[in-house]
Order: structure tokens, then sequence, then C-alpha cells
């Protein structure tokens, strides 16, 4: 049975804010086991990374180039069937499409008092790229981090994926040669994050690790935030369908489904104006469990996880999706575009009957790495955005100088900086000579 | 002595990879100290942060309310001398305005197949902000962390400064209420961090945590992260001088030590393309030592993390700059803006003689907190972006839904995701019925 609210009653907000607290995380500490790898490869480099890849994988890999002999990204992409190429270039040429159109542009302007001011946009030089392996091997997952970054203008993809007993997905590596992968190894884990952030061997060390893992991968890629970049610590992720008299059950529950296929740990929420629409999704829910094939894994999901909530209004449904800030956001309703403008925290909105989120995972252009677990709070969906940075530009005229000095002083001088302020009184003399 | 290098030596490579790579942290082991603070605060809530408080900054504060009877904000501003307020007032509205030309734009096209795409950014709803305490305690951070807050449209700005023994600077209080902070706690270190993130007492929980701090706060930030959003893990921080002939040596000098006086942990690097204003400099730094009042912490860093290269021309000098990829860096050249385009890593750039990297600090409106300790190779300084969130929108058509679906449908059965392929093929038969 999944859980049920009633948005009407009066202690819907209690009962719903301690189902959203639930932890659908591992629960397992892994820092302390992390911190050894990353220690050990920081300390013995390649020799670790081979070590811990032959006891995790069951992969032998060479400690200097850490390749291995059972892996070759050539090789594999070549069994990749023609059929399913083609719906990786599709894709492909969708994604590159969608993130060509977020480059945001540098600006440069001049205010009243002379001082020019703006910025510019520049491409990291280089991207680890952690791909995970084994039942979780998506070449949709490599598309979706790789062909940003290679629109942003990052110089070296460095690609990493566990192969293990040398077993990696033919499409996986389709995708990564399509999307241009410079440099790829077969190592995952901790080790691997560890390889991407410190170097080992002939991998030289990266600017910045993105890609989604398990909770080894997630506490490693936070161990070395700092001395490279991260996307974001990814945890379960979630689906919130907000549904009228106009849904189609049959469609809503295949949604909430594609979401609990996932993982045990995902969550599927429907928020419905219709009590009716809320009794047949249920029920049609029930039907398509039993034909899954993933239906074990999904109704796991869906009994501990799920919830089916009646809302008065489609206002007060939106301020139930805020409160969730979920992952994925379908609106299945008559005027999707009239509810938007109530949408405040979702990492992306499908709307209409005809936009399901596994059109959005593969196909749409949009990314499909979005923040999860509640972190559409304060985060976004990898974009151009996350493989650029921003560096700030300024100069100062002789009128603009003037016009700045006087509180800059004031200033150092509260904040007791003498150093400071000596770096502007030292030119104020000559202020008006030189620019 | 300072340390010297010459770009034209063979060696030079090798010594000076190695001199980047050298430790300026303090290389204390935080983490476990600061797991058991926050796991203190989860479990006990105000009356953990109530007595750390006590603690690490006697200061007494209610366990509920987390306030002090010594220290009231609107008390403290009203000590702020006029000529201060004015200077805040100053810097306030340089730094909205620099930042409200850093608001993005939301997006929303169509492509060839009819599918709707775009995305929208969105305010986050509550930030906390943490303002170091002690002799760190500047007014002009308060505004740097607060004020794109504001405009970006966070409605709920909670800040956090420790008080130790009540004491907190009247233009912090003054700059916090121009600002627009909406709650202010007088405390700091791990237990605000963990206050912030998880909510004690009245304090309800934040979205994201900005701000710097020492290195219990900085492992606390990287600990709750991914529960929240966090600015950067800050490091210690760098200036970086490029001069040409046109450089006034006592100017370029009094830059390198306005960064040296922060903490012996700071690093200010010239390099110059002309070894006579190198000579220069350095007995101008060491003249301008011996007058300056915080000379003794600014000869530490110079001394021990400080660096004058000798480099043959620009070009080599903006590809050093790049590898250092300095917090600051000035361009103290005949034509700075020739040399802007080669440079692709520094958190702030400033063109010309007349713009000392102090002018930036506090008052051209542009964002003093940027990436240290090389952290420019990714990240950027803290702007607008980071108080907003985009989230992407997609609409298909039903002539969209027949050209994306095949493609769908094969990546979903590669990925062995059945409900994925499902949500798919169910609505196949009446896409072209519904909209």
């Amino acid at each position: 049975m999944v859980r049920k609210f009633d948005a009407r009653q009066p202690d819907f907000e209690t009962g719903f804010a301690a189902f959203l607290a639930e932890d659908r995380g591992t629960g397992h500490d892994v820092a302390s086991i992390v911190r050894k790898i990353l220690d050990d490869v920081e300390a013995s480099g390649g020799q670790a990374v081979a070590d811990y890849t032959a006891k995790f994988d069951e992969l032998q890999v060479n400690p200097t180039t850490l390749q291995s002999d059972n892996v070759d990204l050539h090789a594999l992409a070549a069994d990749c069937p023609a059929d399913l190429r083609k719906a990786i270039d599709f894709a492909h040429d969708r994604i590159a499409a969608y993130h060509t159109a977020q480059r945001p542009a540098d600006h440069r302007f001049t205010d009243t008092t002379g001082v020019e001011l703006g910025w510019r946009w520049t491409a990291l030089e280089s991207v680890g790229v952690y791909v995970p392996g084994g039942r979780a091997s998506y070449p949709s997952s490599v598309l979706m981090n790789t062909v940003p970054a290679k629109i942003a203008g990052v110089s070296r993809i460095v690609m990493v994926a566990p192969a293990p007993g040398g077993e990696l997905a033919p499409a996986v590596a389709y995708a990564a040669l399509k999307a241009g992968v410079d440099e790829f190894y077969p190592i995952g884990g901790a080790q691997a994050v560890a390889a991407l952030a410190f170097g080992a061997g002939r991998l030289k060390p990266v600017d910045k690790i993105v890609g989604p893992g398990n909770a080894f991968v997630a506490e490693a890629k936070r161990q070395v935030f700092g001395r490279v970049g991260i996307d974001t610590i990814a945890g379960p992720s979630e689906i919130l369908i907000i549904a009228d008299h106009t849904a189609n059950p049959d469609w809503v529950a295949a949604d909430l489904l594609s979401q609990a296929e996932h993982d045990p740990s995902s969550q599927s929420i429907l928020i419905t104006v219709d009590k009716s629409v809320g009794k047949a999704v249920e029920i049609s829910v029930e039907n398509q469990l039993m034909e899954l094939p993933t239906g074990e894994r999904a109704r796991l999901s869906w009994e501990a996880h799920g919830a089916i909530i009646d809302a008065p209004d489609l206002e007060t449904a939106a301020a139930i999706a805020n409160q969730i800030a979920p992952e994925h956001l379908e609106l299945a309703i008559a005027d999707p575009d009239a509810l938007l403008p109530l949408i405040q925290h979702a990492g992306a909105v499908f709307l209409g009957h005809l936009t399901p989120e596994a059109l959005g995972d593969y196909v749409t252009g949009s990314n499909h790495v979005l923040p999860t677990s509640r972190a559409a709070r304060f985060g976004s969906g990898l974009g151009l955005y996350d493989f650029l940075k921003r560096m700030s530009i300024q100069r100062v005229s002789p009128e603009g100088f003037a016009a700045l000095a006087p509180a800059a002083l004031r200033l150092a001088e509260a904040e007791r900086l003498p150093a400071h302020a000596r770096s502007v009184s030292i030119r104020t003399n000559r202020s008006g000579a030189d620019g």
C-alpha cells in the first residue's frame, strides 16, 4: 500500500513534513573508509589505484597507464548495434543544441564615475567524468555529463568507469567516443575519484569532477572538494506529478513507475486535485507493477517512499511541490503554463500530458543530471555553467579613482588593514596624472 | 628574503611547480572535531549551540532564541561613526548596482521538431551568511555576502557572527542592517554552521550557507554540503601582479603587501618582464614593511610564500598566471586589455595602474569573495548566480513526441529500464490526439 495524504486535513503539514524528512539514503558511514582510499592513492599513486581496482573490480590495470588489456574502448564501441548508435547520435545532437543555447554572454560597462566593470566567462581546462559501471551503466549519463563540457570548450575530458571483470557496456563506450572523451580509464569507486583529483600514474589531475556514483563516490567527491571542483553530491532521486481531471491515470502511473524502477530509494509522489484520478492512478500502478520486469524494485520504492496527496486546488499543489523541491516535476494538467509561475523549486519541469520524464532523461536535449533529495532548493541541473567560470574585470579611471578612494580608505581604516589603505593613498597624489 | 624565479631558466617549471604545491593551509585535521559538533547540534539543537558558544566564545545565548542580552544589533549599529556609515552606504550601493547587472535572463524556444525547451531562474528562499568575528570582522564581507542575496530576491537572509565575550564591531552591525539581514544570531564556528544547516532553537534551517570562516567553519560547510548548499571551501588567498616597465614599483609593492597583511598564509607573487622593476619592487617592499603597522604578519607571508618571477615576455607571464590561477590578478602594464584575452584562470582581474585590488575589496562593486588557492581553475567569485537556481523546462508537442519517441525507446531498452520505455510507449498510440 502506498501512503496517502489529504492536504485539506489539519494534521497534513506535520505528517507530510515527517514524511519528507524520512531518510532515503543508505545510512552507512563511509567517510573513514573513503579517507583511507584517498590517502593511499595520494601517497602511492597508480599502484594504489591498481591494487584497489584488482580488489574491488577484479580487474588488472597497469599502475602506470591505468589501462587494462581487457578493456578497449574502440573495440567495445564497435560492438554497439547500429540502431542504438543512431539513438545515441540523435540524443547527442539534441543535448549539444540545448547546451549551446545556454552560453552566457560576457559583459563590460562603464558606470557614471568612470569605473569600467564587467566579467568574462572562460572554460575549465580539464574535467573528469565519473560514469557508474555494472547494472547502472548508462550511455545517456555519458552524454549528459560529457557533451556540455565539450560545448563549453573544456580541452581535456577524462572519463572513468569501473569495468568489473573487464565488463563495460558497448553503448557506454560508443557514447564516450561520440561525445569526444579525450582519455578513458577503466577504474571506479573512491580510488578513481582520488586518481582524478590527485593524479595517478600517467593520469594527470583534473580541475573538476562530475558524474553520479554510489555512496563511496559521493563521499570521495565531498572530501576532495576544494582541491578540485565537483558538481553535486547526488542522493536518491524523485519525481513529483501534479495531475488534474485531464490527466490519463495510466500515463501518470507509468511515469511514477519510471522513477520507482531506478532504485528502492527512489521516490514517486502524485498530487492530484481530482480524487478520482488519484484512485485510478493507484489501481493502475498496481496493474502495471504486476507486468513490469523491474516491478520488484519499483514496488519497494513505491511502498516505502511513494505517496498520493489530495490537494484542494492547484495553488496548494504548487505550494506542496515547492516544499518537496523535486528533481522532476510533471504538470499533467490542462494549463501547465498557468501554474508554472508558482513553481519556485524544481530541477526540471515537464509541461503537459505528452512530456513524460523519460523523454527528458534521453532526448529532449535538456540535462538529466538534476538536483536530487530536495537540493533543488539551492541547486541547478548540470549545464554549460558547470564547465565555465566567471572572471570579474575592473578598470578604474583617474576620475573613478577620485570618486572611490575616500570610501575605500575609510573602510580599510575600520577593518584595521593599513596596507590596504596605503595601496590606495600611495596613488592619491598622482591619480590625476596616470591612466 | 623573498624567493625569486627566472622563467627563462630550464629548471623553472619544476621548481615553480614545487613552489605552487607548497601547503599554505593550517594542516590541522579538524574533521572529527567538527563531526562531533555537528552531531551534537543535530541531536540537541539550541542547547548544544548555547553550550559550545559559552565554551568557545564565552558568551551566554538563550538555547531557544539563540540571542544574548549582551549583543543587540541595533544598539551596536548606532555606535557606528557617521563617516563610516557613509562609506558603507557608498560600497553597498555600488555592490548592489554591479550585481543587479548580473541577473541572467530566462529563455524559452521551440525547436524544429516542435519541442519547447528553456529554463527559468528562481531565487533561493533562505540563505545563511557566516561572518567571521574577532580580528577578522569585516563590514565589507557582510556587504559582499549579503547584498547579492538580497538583489537575487532571497526572502530570508540569516546572519551569524561570533561575538566573543559580547564583542561585535559596530560597523558589522550597521552593514548587516543596511544590507537587509532578516535574522541575526551572535554565534560562530562549526556550531553556527550546524545551526544554520539543521536548525536549532527558533533558528529554522536555511537552504544555503555562504561566507568565509576558519578551518572549523570550512570543514563544517564541507560536511553539511548536500543537505544544504554552500558557496566554496575558502583557503588561503593570494594576489598576482604582472608588471612591465610602466609600473610604479612603490605602487606594486604596496599592492603585494595589501594581500600579505591579511594572514601569514597569504601569498603575493610578482611576475615582471622588466628586471629593474622587479629589483625596485623588492627594495620598496622592504622599505614599506618597516613602516607598516601590520608589517610583522605581512613579512611572514612575503618571506614564506611570496615570489618574484622574471619572465621573458607578457605571453609567458600570462601562461604562468594561468598555472597559478590566482584569486586576484593585477595587470600593471601599459596595455592590459591586450593581455586580457590570454588570461584563462583568475578570480578577478584588475586592469591598469590605478586599479589596486584594495579598491575591488571595497568599492568598485564587484564581489571580493573569490576563488582562492588555485580554485579559479574551476570556480567563480560570489555573485547573483549563487543565490539563483535554474529550472529546466520542456514541453513536447504531438509532432515532437513522434520525433523523439523512437530514440527514447531504444535507449530505455539498452539501459534495461522497461518502465521508462513504457511511459513513452503507453502514449504512442494516442500521441496524435492529445496536446
